[in-house]
């Protein structure tokens, strides 16, 4: 008998059919012999109805205030879908964020996991009770006050839970079928990757790949969890997330190249005319740090000899430019560069696969690829199993195109096509 | 300095707007130089949303997670009160009935509250907060499950509350001016009441006064906290409902009469031909309270000697007329009654002051009028306080007209008129 973690989001949570839909699917696994843990995220559309009724009473709400709006919504939901499973005959218990021992620290909004006490779920699930959390909620430790985790925080509770639970599997339903080797959206030849390592699904989050958030991924790996991403529309096998050392994954014969994934959320910010000496990038840096921004790709030019300047150029999510500008402004005496170019018009393009660790070629066969189709590169930054560049945003569809044909990833039939050789 | 807990319902939270009102309202008795401690209802409608989403996924929902849905509701309506008043620039913290201490019984559905710890209010109202905590919620003593007080639980939640923290008044806030000598959509010269007991408070909320739920009367009388109910729609002062020693009380020039309270809610059954002999009448309302049922006023006829049976008749809840019929039919042999009546075309009228129980003459008073208008009565209960009586349904309304004129409690300025002497 195996223990299964299944998360289900919002979307799959939409009315009533919807939740009378899932409750099937669970009851299904819990019949299928296994003892059953779900996570749920809030229905549909309420949380953007509950943040609505926030602004209408006030404009800046206290984060503490906002938490304890926003958690009715998994409540609800979770609720729901016991009533649900219920209603099918079976036994159901749902507890709140809290009540599952989810420990969080203090920051409400964007609270991070720091324990998971799951004391009372593990109790119910040995009197052999499907038990329903609400996922993206905790109380944080020592000063007991609700907190919310903020964007991919139902996928990591569920993650989360199912480390502490040591279950078999945590699996993510969602309204695709797994991850695909490309946005099938724009890359019409994009198939499901049928495994893919940890190590490979953080690339692919961070480079902008949607369908698991980068810190659920991050949870993952540290705790070895597998995840299975499925479609909870049909009962086909989605995507494993595998640790590399995973029974019969070393075997397997493993595509070099996972996917390719794009990010058309970012901003480029050049801080012209910087006094090439030690510390000018230090001070840039730390004060967009200071600023709560995030920043991704680095780029400083070679200095220009006769004026004893450079060029600093970086990436941020778009949607904090404006902050960053404004911070970086206020330092531009102090740091003595000339001036600020900010641009949204570009797009990241990242290829990852842990294959390219030990094939020479990789980096060859890429920009052979984007030369050949014209596009031109602005920003390249690279690990040992991911290479991504910046374009033109209006050239992204084309490169991501370029790129899934290069590395032999088109599909015609949905199955993966193994890119060369035996893979390491 | 004084503590004051307010307690706001449904109607006064309707939307946002209410809701800022409302805040507005708190803040100002904040301003005035109180501690405020405020208890909320859910928003308007959204109870009945929430049950509706509970039927749509299942018509028989567990208890437990139904308490689970429906916290969410004053969940949601004590984030955006809080959220409102920190928007007008004041300290808030928002608490669920959990976090206030409001322990419960493990009666999902219709829990009694069986003790209140306030630590973590104590602890806000001493940091000088306004404390905003979700009415009709608990959490049940060992299991910490969470639960729902049922009906009048809200106002429960306050009084309780009140009472567990001293406070120095509990102002229940409606949408009515306060409480009234009868129903002024039937009597149009009924006037508000400014000070009435709580032991007359109770005998008015028993007979069918709807503004007051009995238990938080029967709560307020048990710790004599003194309740002020008044409009959240205007700062006019609403009727006081205070312990009969209250300071001041006792001179007052009280009204014999506080008021003529009517229900129409009730129904009649009548078991017909029991056997005269002990033990029947047992066994009939022991049948009737196995199933849950609470039964109100009773009345045996005498017996007839030539078949020594009698009828027994009572009344009860009209929604717990199938219930009640069906337990009785079960026993028909056993007992060896001969048929059952159910009529639901009744009304209850009753007369309360606790002035009459020191003046004569109020019976005769009572049924000279009753009997002037051609009211026909069918059945009659008193208490010290009090005089009921079951009448015909479509006479409850003439009946309530002639009885408030009868004892001169007509009032064309609104203002009490003393009935008759200084009272005790």
């Amino acid at each position: 008998m195996s223990l299964v973690v299944q998360k289900y989001g919002g979307s799959s949570l939409g009315d009533a059919e919807s939740i009378k839909r899932v409750a099937h699917r669970i009851v299904e696994t819990k019949k299928a012999g296994n003892d059953v843990c779900v996570v749920v995220s809030a229905m549909g559309d309420s949380t953007d109805e509950l943040l609505d009724l926030a602004e209408q009473v006030s404009p800046v709400p206290p984060p503490r205030e906002m938490d304890m709006l926003l958690t009715a919504g998994e409540r609800i939901s979770m609720a729901l879908v016991a009533m649900a499973i219920a209603d099918l005959g079976h036994s159901v218990r749902s507890f709140t964020g809290s009540q599952a021992g989810v420990i969080t620290d203090t920051s409400h909004g964007k609270a991070k996991i720091i324990d998971v006490t799951p004391g009372r779920i593990t109790e119910a699930l040995g009197k052999k009770h499907i038990v329903i959390v609400a996922g993206f909620q905790g109380v944080s430790q020592g000063t007991k006050e609700i907190t919310t985790l903020g964007r991919g925080g139902s996928d990591t509770t569920a993650v989360a839970l199912a480390s502490a639970l040591e279950a078999d599997v945590c699996e993510i339903y969602t309204d695709v079928d797994g991850i695909f080797t490309a946005d099938p959206r724009i890359v019409a030849k994009a198939h499901k990757i049928d495994r893919i390592s940890h190590d490979e699904m953080l690339e692919m989050a961070a480079s902008g790949a949607k369908i698991l958030h980068l810190r659920c991924v991050e949870y993952a790996r540290r705790s070895e969890m597998p995840i299975h991403v499925r479609s909870s529309f049909t009962p086909k096998e989605g995507t494993w997330v595998l640790p590399p050392e995973t029974e019969g994954n070393q075997d397997m014969e493993e595509p070099i190249i996972a996917g390719v994934a794009h990010d058309a959320s970012e901003a480029k910010i050049t801080v012209v005319g910087v006094p090439d000496e030690p510390g000018r990038a230090a001070q840039i840096f730390t004060t967009v740090a200071d600023a709560q921004v995030n920043i991704d790709m680095i780029v400083q030019n070679v200095s220009e000899s006769e004026t004893a300047r450079t060029d600093i150029s970086f990436t941020l999510p778009m949607a904090d430019g404006q902050v960053a500008v404004e911070a970086l402004m206020k330092t531009k005496d102090e740091v003595g560069f000339e001036s600020i170019q900010y641009d949204d018009q570009i797009g990241k393009l990242s290829l990852i696969g842990a294959g390219m660790r030990t094939n020479p070629g990789v980096s060859a066969t890429f920009f052979k690829a984007l030369a050949e189709s014209g596009i031109n590169i602005e920003m390249i930054s690279t690990s040992e199993i991911r290479i991504s560049v910046v374009t033109r945003a209006d050239q992204l569809d084309d490169a991501l195109q370029a790129l899934h044909t290069a590395f032999g990833l088109d599909s015609d039939d949905g199955e993966a096509v193994v890119y060369a050789g035996t893979g390491r």
